[in-house]
């Protein structure tokens, strides 16, 4: 099946050539490279305590450079930003459902998380210093970065919660306390920045201004011995190094004068607008992945369905089978077309006006994936659980998303709030018995 | 909130002035004459046995009449016809969800099925005299109509079940014997048309040509007494008159000679396509007033909870309330998707190729809403399940249409299938040992 | 397979001989009487709105004639009561689950509701004037009864809200006003006794003392023109005829003088602790019937799906059938064991220190029976909803259920404050952290 | 609360003494030494590649030698075996249920898979040999074993499909070749003694006589160089370290002559009873700690939710975490119960008995508690999927009970299957009309 039969049908007229081409570029590159180079990628993963946040493997830098010659390569910044690669966030969902059916295409096409975010920050608030110094490196993929936003103890759902301070010493240089944890991609060896999310006042009187993102230099930090990376977190057994998810304290962190005039990102006090400007894509870009991982799940599942003896009947001629399968897929589109409506919405509006649609996508997409998962566990019994079909790591990366970016419950209850602003039940029913009366009359 | 906002982004632009304008019609309409007219419409119903099917409450041709005036007349048939009013599936679709939040809506702007259905297969098939002598009195709302399909005893989602036969005798005229039931609609005083599918043929070796859709005079078949309106069949405790579900019984019914050259609609042995043709659009426009019905339903589940009281909290302001509500919202929101998206697909190409939309949109809207409006009861306790809230009535309807045109468990196997046929991970996995070591050379 | 195997292990040997053998006789009495008396029953109801509601089908006093002989009458009545029949609530469990599979084996049996209720309330707090005149007519099957609970417009989960008021006049007797409604049963002609509860007094300082309930003479009250059975209400279309559930209105109803003396039950000011009391039970019958009504809604299924091609194989040997079966079997064993565990707990203490075995029981069984009659209705397809299996029928009762004596979601709120009550974690965590540091010494 | 009282009402009676104290023994055991020395445990064991699987974390030996002198040893082996602990299954049941909340209780207590079903094996059908051998040192705690069944590439529910060959060479040795995985506790330097099913004959004649089990010594085994640990199988990204799950194969491996008298576990050819036979309590026994592991996960996101305030309120107050924590608790109940039943089962009769109470178990644990551990992750954010409070690890356990010992969809099938052996519907339905008439004449 081409890529364009592939788009339902309500789409299709919304794609550009050039965005099929991309599309369709997508698919191959994944398929030709990405999905075997993951069995590489891991195969290539040292083992060894001492080794494993300190190497990249080969294959990853190895398909890098061809994603670059094949022009995949920031496919996520959209055409709201003049340092994109000019598709729409609909056509970059396309893509993105292919770039979720391996474990490495998203690094290798440089558009990872939490990459993704930081560079979109850098891009619409960055100072040109920051610019030049960070985001034009993580462009071109020479180095990574880390948000350090979530702290242990306290609910992240709540940003006034965070409680990491940035205070200015009187050298008139910030001075860093506070311990951050689930810092994803702080394990690579290749990441030179953290953008850090600090609580830079405490008055009370404006509790949305007193936070601040700033932006640290990553090897001036770890040197000065007084930031710390603490421990990797691990994911249901997985500690997904090199990238790791990292427990990072600063204690008493003094940034360094020379780095004081480009430290903030966009002005003190604005941490919350950041954040929530951060989130929106960053969560549709996570469900648009999601939605190739379950396509991919459920087309291993297929494969060994068919090549799967029960009792002598090959196992995709058992009507549980068939259903379960088919059921699976129609969740799947369902997703589809509630993420892929979201991508649209931002496309002719903005992340805020989506903000509805987003939140339905977000909520929905990594559950029904996670089942999606579980059941193509299932289907290959033990053999599904191990390390030998990696469904069990596809899990547990799609579980975590039903708490990272907000947990399903925050989210829900939101948008009730937001629903019912504009529930008019009152004011139909309120009319009603006039309305009989009237019709009586008539 | 305007109809334009109501409208889910990605069909926005979709829609013409003229189809925005009428689907704003279609809310205005609803919601001052046909809601309230539900009320009249129910306390009209006379109760006495003997009555029940000899009626038409009044306020139905009183609306009838105000909706050919407002132009809300015959809307389902879509630009595919040219007895259509000349809107699309998509822009109808967005009417007929206003249309679905009332009881007698459809009857009112002549869009109840199975009228519908019939209406668009003498369009498509029928002969003039057919059309001038049924479809004419039909588009105006003077007849209506049924259609005598299922029967007892047999399964049927297999039509090649369908027994009842017609046979010709030396006369040349059909003869029918059968017994019909589910019969939709043949309650109604003013029923008079019948489509009858009939095996017509035995044939072994052309199973799906047996078939034929005859076109009888009801009136001229009942008085003949060799048919019979047997008895009425109720759904869950609802016999839905004067409308009504009713068993049929043939019993050497013999085809007046007058009548035998416009009898069959379309040719002899061609009754497998009529109705393959008659199911699609009919689904789905059973789909697009669930998502009405299913609106409406959790309209008033909202007015209730903000004015009831539980343990001195309103209702709406319960967490239970709030997320239970939200989640049935993003559910119906999905269903309204998949009918859309279908929709459009009927309009961009046929139903028949529409095929796989209408299907995911078919197995997941009843279900969904049924869940819906159980949620509702549950909202208003006993009262919901009583005739004052008559969402124990929506329930029973909705249920049905699990079962009806097929039910889900069929429409479920025959995806299946056609997943099946285009299923290619086997071309995919084949190859992938080869382009890891491929790879490897890189 | 004989009644004893039928028993869950756990329970049998707590059955005594006498119980087993009434077990056995139950299940030949259902089986062989009242299951084809549903059918002779419903036939026999008259469909004439003025006849509705003065009838006894009289299937139904020549079967109670049949239950007595048997010694099959008032089994409800436990080893509490030196009025009952002398069996445990576990062994009228066992029985109640095959009444439930008929429609009339309860009241053919006088185990039906609410007179079941209500004759425990005599029995237990009865003067013996009640005893005589209401509570041995209702042992003998002679008279009926209803239970004037629920009022509209107020949540009934909460009793303090019960708003009919019971106020003495100056010759000393009860005027009552208010609106009563779903008072099941008074549209029985046989009805000779009302048990009212009213507000007697409004006291803020003792809200749960302001209650009491009165012991009304029906027919006395209906002909003074000042009560009134103003409508039947309907259950999912259904009104069950000649039983019932109406509302009722009092305007200025006067206690007639020479029934004062008997008028309350028990003291003024105890209707909370009498309606506490009479829950209890009501609920573990209600529940361990719907067991019955579930496992008969298989029977049917089962017996349709051997007797039905689908696509020429029978249906029962579909694996979606016989998967939806067997989890069906399973989720009634699952309540029948909470069931049996219920009364159980009651027949070794009492209906109060069973209350949490009871919430879980009346949580579980009602939904899980709901499932289970509505996948039976599915694989019945349209005759499922009809009235020819009555499947559709079960259904709306057993879904009442999950509203009736409190909804689901009030339950499981009181439950949950239980457990929390209980709930010991602090303690256990707080202790933590100390035993690992004794455990690094030991 | 004291343990009595936690034991469900149905149970008490059944409970000696004696059964009392242990389970109350077990419950202070668990709590005061083996949960502190899961954290104890966790941090002993080394992390490097090389280390892995040659350790024995010092925690373990320790609390062994504390639960041997408390008589906490060995109490799965119940009633029916005359080297066992003298309680009954039932009476192990309830201690299991404590035993399952620490992760090190089990070994620490010599209850854990895969040594109990090994150990009875060898106590019903060892040779005197091999009982000294093995069941001696087993017993004792000093030695460990593992049991050799699943292949890769074949469906283990189908015992059929093992195709590990067993066949004599010249000189009257076995010779066996092969490949088998997830051999559960092969990885542990202690273990002295493989339990390897074979396919010993190959006669199409009696496909259920051609397997036999092998009773191997490890270290002879390994060193001869034909047997091999392969590779350690990772369970949702744990190894499990240093029980493991392992992929061993054997290529041409010769069973020393001096081993030949004692290599078979009973006769040649009866691999599928002793199989059977090990299925059974072996099933209910991970049923009866995965209440423990349910309760635990409640009880942790109990404490969690009264120490975490969301926007200000201690999340146990609201009412979403309330009425889940309390479904779960009820579903766990009813667990429970279908686990102490079958337990009870297998005590009044015998396993083979049991089959369909054990299904049932087997069939409804796993699932429910996957779901309560998941939703106890949820509680935790992000933190419930680190390995701080190790509800993933828990998780993956629990998760892979769904396909050890046959995955649910086999259960189901097997159960279904027999069901429909003893389903009456028909003789019921066929005498229904007849009845029916009968009735009428009476």
């Amino acid at each position: 099946m081409s890529v364009d039969q592939e788009v339902p049908a309500l789409f299709r007229e919304k794609i550009s050539r050039r965005g099929y081409d991309a599309i369709a570029k997508c698919k191959h590159f994944v398929e030709e490279y990405c999905i075997p180079g993951d069995r590489i990628y891991l195969s290539q993963i040292r083992e060894e305590k001492s080794e494993r946040w300190k190497q990249t493997p080969e294959i990853v830098e190895k398909l890098k450079q061809k994603a670059k010659d094949a022009g995949l390569f920031n496919l996520f910044l959209s055409t709201h930003y003049k340092e994109g690669s000019g598709y729409t966030n609909l056509e970059y969902g396309l893509m993105a459902e292919y770039l979720g059916k391996s474990l490495i295409a998203p690094e290798v096409t440089n558009t990872n998380a939490p990459d993704t975010g930081n560079m979109e920050l850098f891009a619409r608030y960055g100072t040109p210093y920051q610019k030049k110094r960070w985001l034009g490196p993580l462009l071109r993929g020479e180095i990574r970065s880390a948000f350090l936003m979530t702290e242990r103890g306290t609910s992240s759902s709540n940003a006034l919660n965070i409680a990491c301070s940035a205070r200015k010493n009187d050298r008139g240089n910030y001075v860093i306390n506070g311990l951050k944890w689930f810092a994803s991609g702080a394990g690579d060896p290749r990441t030179a920045v953290w953008l850090v999310m600090c609580k830079t006042d405490d008055s009370a009187s404006k509790p949305y201004r007193n936070h601040s993102v700033l932006v640290i230099d990553t090897k001036k930090a770890l040197q000065s011995g007084r930031a710390k990376l603490v421990r990797p977190l691990s994911v249901f057994g997985y500690d997904d190094a090199p990238h790791g998810h990292f427990e990072i304290s600063f204690d008493d962190y003094e940034v360094p004068s020379e780095d004081m005039e480009n430290v903030l990102l966009t002005d003190e006090g604005k941490g919350f607008e950041l954040i929530q400007s951060r989130l929106g894509p960053g969560r549709i870009h996570h469900c648009m992945r999601l939605i190739g991982v379950a396509e991919y799940a459920l087309s291993r599942a297929a494969y060994r369905a068919k090549n799967r003896l029960i009792f002598g009947v090959p196992m995709f001629k058992r009507e549980s089978f068939l259903t379960s399968y088919t059921q699976h897929k129609i969740n799947i589109q369902k997703c589809r077309l509630l993420v892929l409506n979201a991508a649209y919405k931002i496309d002719i509006s903005d992340p805020k006006s989506a903000r509805e649609e987003i939140a339905l996508a977000k909520i929905e997409t990594p559950r029904t994936v996670v089942n999606v998962i579980d059941w193509a566990i299932q289907m290959f019994g033990a053999e599904g659980v191990s390390q030998d079909v990696e469904l069990a790591r596809s899990y547990a990366a799609a579980r975590t998303l039903r708490i990272a970016d907000g947990p399903d419950e925050a989210h829900l209850g939101q948008l009730a709030r937001q629903y019912f602003k504009s529930e008019n039940s009152t004011e139909f029913f309120k009319k009603l018995d006039q309305r009989i009366t009237n019709l009586h009359k008539l």
